[in-house]
């Protein structure tokens, strides 16, 4: 099968670490596709960008001319967009805030989510809360680190997440979860230092892909993802 | 003052028709300016345009260069993007899902929502969810005429509001909310035939926008709306 | 039109305070009167002065000989007796209880109030539970000034405000509220001294009130609100 | 130990029936005493009342001159003014409300009410919402039966009751609370009639109140129900 | 009547405890049963040891031979198992847990529970959410003392309840439960030396449990707690 | 890998049937485990029964002796004890009832669940509740099947569930769970069916087992799932 890892801004080293990181966990007969917006910021910090890069994301997908998908990855942490992916394809679409926040609840009573500016905050909330997902959330917590920050120094990023990390364990989360995209691939190293299960959200997604995948399992056309009813659109999609 | 009432679609009728319903409740010091996208669905009926209808507002509002605006009014009704704007802009920025609900809750015990097509009835729970104001809503009704449908005839309009009217408040609704900003100025006929108040987002945020400029309010820039940051955003605003 | 501001205790000096803080922020047709309750408590600090003043003021506009109104201001801060006045009158009622969390939701991703003693905080959180507008609300402070002493100093009860705002701020509020009718008239001051939004519910429901009033909303009487059934009341109203 | 049962309105034959519900289940070292309210209306049927019956408890209560008490029943379902008491006095105050509903969870995975007029029950609802107890409430309705009409035929309300009591089952209730203190000494009939438990209120809250004055358990007085202070309350009581 | 209190651990001298505890509560004609279950773990910390004890007490409840019953008390604080026995029976099964809960919202506005271990809180949590009565409930805290630490001394626990109940307080509770059936009979004491109202779940579980017996209100056998089907078990109960 | 289905009642033809549906969904180097309990219900139908298999599950693990294992399914739908599992072992446990609610919420707004009995739904509603995981199910309706009828007649089954499933997508579910572990094995046919999604619970469960394998997530013991400690349990495990 094949998943398509989408990022949510058009810095290409940051498309290119949660490709890694998401093909590092892929099972045998998956295939890791990835793609970088045409337009939009260089890093998603707030909702005036993230709604941008909802936009950025579904011209990508809707312009897709790539071989046929199985399934979508939403690679930004608390952002904009995934219901309109549902709604312009069949395949499951799955956000990283998701899976992530669900694979925590499988692995503790409560959970966190540790992240970049505090500014994220307030918007991974009000995703979490649509998802259905804020109840066994203690705690939303940031680093201080800008996103493209994240890219300077494993070191230093894995030393401000831990910082973090005690606040979110201090107010009754049992797990965290990587409240960022670009944190991909650093879940393995950090569950070893802090001693509980830090949750990837590209690696949960893609894991939570293929699952659905390999089940059948397609997105719900009935109502609220129904397909975009056939009509005019001038200047959209903007890639075209 | 000015305000600028942002259609969510390109079809510039429905501009006119909001522009009209505005300037028709504005205050005497009030200038009533209108914006339609320049890209888009010629009506929003889903996720996946709304989300495009995100962008395509805050890129009228990133390349807005007519007079200084005091207040921005969304008009769209259950649709994204207005966090964007408050990042992007100083002044009150006011949806019409959220103008709408506060007058019902101040009219009456709890209130219902009545919209077009069945499909949009999710997205409307998500937002008044998210603005913390879904708890004294009893119901979400359809009238099954798409957006462009509520132009071609007052009548049939009104006929169908009654008919989804009359579910609502059977769910024990007292004060109906337009679910739609394509519904402008219907709010007097509605409320003299159905016998409740029937409450019109566009004028309701109107005046919610007068009153915040009157008492000099604006956005708190301290945390969730703070201006975005300064940062390359390469094929964006769109219009540029 | 003419908006009524019913302060909650009988101490006349501070119906005058919200008289002028509401005649400030007046449109140009908007007429402002005031009442002062004819028994009950110089100050309302608690439930049972709290549920006293909400017969007094019922008692006042029980009797009401005055011109006819348009609207009606209730000018307690988490005080009781609102749905009251909505059964016995047709015309908006609005706390500022109502009208500074809904302004304040409008200008912040969440909001706090800040009120004088801490034991009118759990009132406060019980009336903004029932209005459904707990949700965004991130704290309620005291200030340990009493309802008299907001008279005895501007200055004081400025500082006092911002050491507790300072608390309300920190637990994640952006937007906050002035949490008694007696601050009427401190929330530019405020919002200059702070940097965030400070809102004065007798301004706000002044606003909502004079917004309502021209838009011809009135309250529901379908159920909840429906005007009192005819019948004995001996010794009711108290004044007459 | 003496129990004082407060009526809410001021029809004594009301009194009466509370009075002999609660004497009926009393202990042996219980003494039931009752009060109706010095004034205010024959029946309580809505906000505007309940807020007079508040008032008119309250002043009863401040005004008391008989033996000491232990703990008070405020006998009006969904009524206002009980945390009133709460702070004038140290001993239980309990209303039937409070008292039905808890019973009604102790009994079942959930519960209804049954009441008077369509319009009590969200007056009824609010009064659940405030103490906690509505989640498992699955249904509050109406039997269309005025507060003195229940005392005009028992076989009559009977009826009633079980034509709504049907419509609360069908909800997922398990159990129902009578919904009106006027239903007072119905329980058992109606236990015996529908095959659920029936819970009224008056009984509940006796036999709570003697639980808590036998533990020695009184109100809390370091916060919400701290004792009013000290200060000028011109004209209150009313009955002074 | 006969109440039979029940257990939760393998540990007879706290099954002393909890009966002493009952019986010095309990009305004139009312006679306190106790059982030890006859298998599982000699104090339940933990989900593993509440699951454990949950069976073990249906055990002791499926083979009861002893006289008739009127009442149950489950006798754990966050234990599970509650509604099986209301299953298996028809007289009503009242948990410490929703006791004291229900006792406290009686006597505060809000409440707050002290533990032994912080293992502890996460499950008590689960309960009150469960029985709709967490709303109330703003801190679980641990003392860290093991269950049968609570019985070497009763001057050590009070201290440690001491210091725990001041972190509670400090989050606004205004009553606090005992957290442990072992810490039965200590809430005068504490009452008196903290101030604040303290409830003990056994004792307050006696006094419901009494009162409903009185009223003659039994388990609605309806839907969630009919009785169980007649069906093969193989091996159970246990003790058979 | 090694995943061990735990079926939750004595019938060991279930185990054979869940045991199919898991090994069909098993991805190339999981092996298939199942264990059926040593006591217990021949099915389990309500809290009594939920409890008994409770213990017997956690029974079996506690005295396993087969190989390693990577990852337990507990094959009850809405049945008790997976937490006990969690405190007992270090590796992933998912009970059926979270991973179709998680699989449901990644492919629509909204989810139903359909199960056999009507008294299986209080029960179902508080596992939701307890997972987080409610607030996205619109309706949990019953087939009046008991769990072993289930086994009689593939067409019968899905002709029940087809009607309840009606109810269920009128009540707002857009996907479906199969709300019994005996209903394994025909989420396909039923996807085909009734045109949306139904998520079989034990195959999502096996791929969201394999994916926190794959991953190396393991349950978090720093609180609430530590291991039990070390005690006398006086006749436990029952099977020793």
């Amino acid at each position: 099968m094949r998943i398509l890892v989408c990022n949510v801004n058009t810095t290409a080293s940051m498309t290119d670490t949660m490709h890694r990181a998401a093909a590092a966990v892929a099972g045998p007969g998956t295939e890791i596709l990835s793609a970088t917006p045409a337009f939009g910021p260089v890093s998603v910090e707030g909702y005036y960008e993230s709604y941008i890069s909802a936009a950025a994301v579904l011209d990508t997908l809707a312009t897709w001319s790539g071989p046929e998908i199985d399934a979508v990855v939403w690679g930004g942490f608390g952002e904009h967009g995934r219901e309109g992916a549902q709604e312009l394809l069949d395949v499951p679409v799955i956000t990283i805030t998701e899976a992530a926040a669900m694979a925590a609840c499988l692995l503790g009573h409560s959970y966190g989510v540790v992240t970049t500016l505090r500014r994220a905050c307030p918007q991974i909330e009000d995703q979490l809360r649509l998802a259905g997902l804020l109840e066994r959330c203690k705690a939303i917590v940031a680093t201080d680190l800008g996103v493209l920050e994240l890219e300077e120094s494993e070191d230093a990023t894995a030393a401000a997440f831990a910082t973090a990390a005690r606040r979110a364990l201090d107010a009754g989360a049992e797990v965290l979860c990587l409240g960022c995209g670009g944190m991909a691939g650093m879940a393995r190293r950090l569950t070893a230092e802090l001693g509980v299960p830090v949750v990837d959200g590209i690696e949960a997604a893609v894991k939570m892909a293929e699952g659905l995948v390999h089940l059948g399992l397609r997105t719900s056309k009935i109502n609220a993802f129904a397909a975009p009813l056939p009509k005019a659109r001038p200047g959209w999609p903007i890639s075209s």
